[in-house]
């Protein structure tokens, strides 16, 4: 499996951890019925229409109980899958692909629910510039596998974490004592790989954020009507991100007024999943 | 904050793992703009109607941050919020605040959400003796904390992972050869405290499982007729669970039968988040 | 490898910890001695009779310090061992095999202790339908090794820990205020899928856990006599379960008396060991 | 708790991974039970004459779960207990007292078990210079505990592990080609903060350690009339250590042949437990 | 000690696994000598002339052994220290005063080298525009604490790691076939908050890239002359960072030519320590 | 790789957590530059002459991204290199090639900046007895690393940490209340496979050193003069150590007063680095 999402050093901790909260001792249910090695073959289906995200993560969890296991694969994150299609055909430990379906369907059927609904909310901003933006709204300890589905789904990444990427909101303003105070503090103390993104609520607020060279505007729940003043006084001077209040009924209207950005926290809590189960299963041989 | 789940020694580890994940370094816009110590309060703020469920997992990330962070709440879990309601005051170091707000709100939110959901489809079985539980479709590493807010919601736990609980699936019987072979092994191998459940999907299979004694038996994708039947014939020699293919709009139907439980995995993997902000940030001293 | 203790995710970590506990830096003696790879062979003897346990454990020790280390083996776990038995032979990294002798060995030696331990204790009740059963008594970090091991020797397990099986003792009823409070509590709180144990001291615990249908009775320290009374009214309403006092020299006289289980800490807590070593090792080539 | 083995960073972290061992969840009956905060206070009772070690841990295990635990002591490691003896009583969140019960009884019945043993045979070599010594036959990821324990009960430790000690064994000496080459590589490639033992079964080989001068000799299962020609022979040029097949019965007799220290396995794995128990619980109150 | 470090969750996880390093069981010479709590005071001196970094990471190292330790501070990180100056004072438990003597140390002493390393550097550069940057070539597992030290020092920061900056590099430029199809793809890839920096080696690669529109040129490795030459192309257009064969005695001449930023490895690299001890330990009482 | 480092099972712990220090959530420049599996190859190149050391440790951190990654070796770990020198060759996926570069050299650089540098010093006492010895200021979780180097570069190792070697420091000395008291002490506790060593300031205190009979003596911070007296007294009943303001070009003098070991931190806290990189990366194929 070759997406970029399997060449960071976190996932195998992460997955593992999961097995392990599922598995806290053994599978008694498994173990009771296959009690040595046997040669299963199984395959993975989806039980409804989605965009596929997470297959490396779903094989890998699979790894982790049986390093032999083989998965032979029919589509690769980003395919449009359709109801009842064959994704996969793992064959490997019997009872690895017993103990480890639950784990890693519950991996794969969010990261699909999140790219798929990913996918919809884009297909809304087609033929405009403005592009869909995912936040830090997401699981705890799942953001790696949250942020890669939202690109899979055709969304880009906003800043990973804190510690990567700045964004000053109105508790950092309420602490500086004023927009112009917060974005001088930071641009002292802060790398300058960092582009400075600042979040505003009125005209006021923007007028001092430009004045003090903000790179990125954040308009935080702003009516159509007032985004279109502000970018008209932003004027390109900045990048411009709109957010708050984003339903997928208001994209199209928001497309239309020359938004870099729309950031949306649906995206990856609210998402919901999309099915997918382990069929078929066949023992091949001891 | 005294709720049970507060006595697990698991969650301490996994909320300083969301943490160290939106904080692989440090907060750089926090620390551009606070330096040093002060002492700052902040409103946690309902942001639409919920039921509350994390309110001490939410404490709790901010205590790793700084341990001396005090909490005032005017509410706590199962209680029902009103639409910007004050649900606690946090008094503490003021980068502490800022620094651990996502992490917080995001467990917060994502618990108070499995309860809400939870709570408004409990709703639907009120009169009836059927029980709604959760599945194992829990967000990887967040097992703990889903399950538990089903419960604040008013539902009920199904087994808590693949150690404690015995669930013969189709793949088993598959495996196994036959829903008796199956009950059979399971008898023989795990351990006397455990019910053991059975996955069927006809009344052949019922007719088996009811041969070997099962102590549950999960009714599988049937119709609301076919498990009528399938009551009739069990008849109080095991208990009944119903799962797949359930929706809000088929409980009170399925709660006129005669089952135990329903069980349903969009509980904790469909029901998206309540929202809650954090308002009002004043800095009291330095 | 093929024990259904090999498929748990929990023993990786405990082994690999193991490992770094007896080289916190490295194997000073072996590094001195062996500066490179070479090949070697050595073969694993038992050296008293045994009931063999842990080899699958035993050979992924040393797997961590050599992954292409190869084990052929002579016996499996459960088999009966004679004094001088050759049990398996171990052929890879001389170095690895060196310095992961000490760790695999007090694996399997303890794991072997338990398993032969519990083996001679269980064919005292021969002929009867009353099973031996562990406690959480183990060695903390050991669980999962010595619940496996009592298995392989013929006993059965209770309860894995707190979280997977109910069981009610004398600090909860008084914490609850009495039986019938305690297990009201515990019937409305704890998930269906797990069986109500109560331990009870006397026939008027007895009758009160009768009266909230206990599912599982544990008669706590008490004389034989008593016991047989005890089993008159329960008269096969509940599982019966008998703990406290139990020596090997009681097994006989209680297997008689119609109980379920005999549960006994000190097959976990007091086996010893069975002895083991590695002899013979001979350098195949560099 | 002012003992030393409380100055280690490692305990927390093995004391942490014995409760999660034992919790993988929550503790359900407790939790059921206990719903919210309250003050409990319960004694601990020796329930066999024994030597008390390990009270610390027993602490720290209560500790974790509720940091603000009391613990009145009415006596300390090395003690000598009798049966009844009320050894402490802790008052703290009475959840907290629940839970922590058998993980903190299972740390200090073993640590208690090894002392008790170590003591016993001890008082055999009294009035001699030979002195007792553990080896690392011990439980796997418990070591620190056991060995601490082995000191309490008067016994002295050998080498910690295999990165602070060298002992060239059997298994060395065919590796090196020989006893005196063994001693060669060694003495060229080990730090000279350590001293090197060697483990010899003839007078052959403990000639061969003389000459390459040794600074520890081990007498690995000798009879006692070679080990008094052995020890002749190496007239204090070495400290000697007598190994293999060591008995309580054997003690007394090899405490006069001048031998400085024997070293026995069993002390760590085959000591058994001393018995401990709560008792008395009441609810102070909430 | 509110230095913004303090407020990473990282650094607690490094500071106890280093006090593992070097405590690995006990500290045997001081659990010898101290057995029980007594009550202990130390001085820390500076014993060269240094720029201090770290003192809170110093206090944690003691806190992990003594949560009461107690540290009266005499001056704070960033501040010039003479010869022989007290800097600190620490009182709490002797034998943790003892055992976290070098870990503690360790950590300033590193810290307070490339602070002091950085500062000497920095002062080259003043009344000049041109800063002094670190970069990637850190110790492992210590990035954390040294990319704090050059700020202390009076350096800025370049990217953290591999995740929160982009920087295509000689290798990826190799891999993409060019310049301006490297940041082609970066620019349709990765997140809009990071701005992107290209390496270049010659002048046509740096037309390429300003073509492109990188937002940060590092000139690489080229004559003071050809940078003359570069950044007046540049004009502006980009931030400009010279990197490669950068020695304190070019810094002059550096600071003249209108570069923005020189990065250099050596200040985390090749700074050395400063010199620290803990003097005049008193013991208070027991 | 052969070399005995690699036997550690520390080693894989600090290397895996070094990747994730550097690649947090992803490598983005990499991601988005080579999006699926292809392979490539690329040379490690020394940039000036240097003492190899950490060439397993380099290669075990590509092994981490790419288990399938082949390393062709030039040289081995204490080989002399010559600027320009090829070293190793690398083959596998591309992105692990280009995410793994960074942390593979701050391993190799470091490390064989050590044994550069200690070597060079090795040099000055060669043709006399005296050996130079490292010390535990060693850079906070690199000492395996930086320990294994020195032996490389043609020290000798002193004690690996606090657990595993007596050594009675001033501070120590103050605790006990004398130098006799405080070899007292640690005699009765501490294993007896252990040498004792003190450090000495004066010859009053050496006096009382050889009246205790200490193992090892440390001279501390004395002119040459001194301890020329010194080893005069000490006549051979200890072995002798100097420690305290070592510089290279002290050692030639010291070499000649027979000094058994002269010890130094600066070997690993003062070395700087030794320069490689990775060059001429060539796509093979995808």
């Amino acid at each position: 499996m070759n997406n970029v999402i399997m060449m960071s050093p976190e996932i195998n901790k992460l997955i593992e951890q999961a097995l392990r909260e599922d598995i806290s001792a053994e599978d008694i249910t498994t173990n009771a019925i296959v009690n040595g090695w046997e040669r299963g073959e199984v395959q993975l289906i989806a039980k409804e229409d989605a965009i596929l995200a997470g297959l490396g993560i779903f094989y890998q969890v699979f790894r982790f109980l049986d390093p032999d296991m083989i998965m032979e694969t029919k589509a690769k994150d980003g395919d449009s899958l359709k109801r009842g299609e064959i994704v996969a055909v793992l064959q490997g430990d019997l009872r690895a692909l017993l103990s480890g379906e639950r784990t890693a369907l519950n991996f794969l059927q969010r990261m699909s629910g999140i790219a798929s609904f990913t996918h919809e909310w884009v297909q809304e901003l087609e033929g405009s510039k403005t592009k869909l933006l995912d936040t830090r709204k997401t699981t705890p300890n799942m953001r790696i596998f949250e942020k890669y589905a939202v690109k899979v789904g055709g969304g880009e990444n906003h800043r990973y974490n804190l510690s990567d990427g700045v964004l000053i909101k109105d508790n950092h303003i309420h602490a500086a004592g004023g927009v112009g105070e917060a974005i001088g503090h930071v641009r002292r103390e802060t790398s300058f790989v960092r582009r400075i993104e600042v979040e505003v609520e009125s005209l006021d607020m923007l007028r001092e954020a430009l004045d003090e060279k903000a790179d990125i505007i954040m308009l935080d729940n702003m009516t159509t009507e007032l985004m279109k003043t502000a970018i008209e006084m932003i004027d390109g001077k900045a990048i411009t991100e709109c957010s708050g209040n984003i339903t997928k009924g208001r994209l199209k209207e928001l497309s239309t007024i020359g938004l870099d950005f729309i950031s949306c926290g649906a995206l990856t809590h609210s998402s919901g999943i999309r099915d997918f189960s382990l069929k078929n299963l066949r023992v091949i041989g001891g």
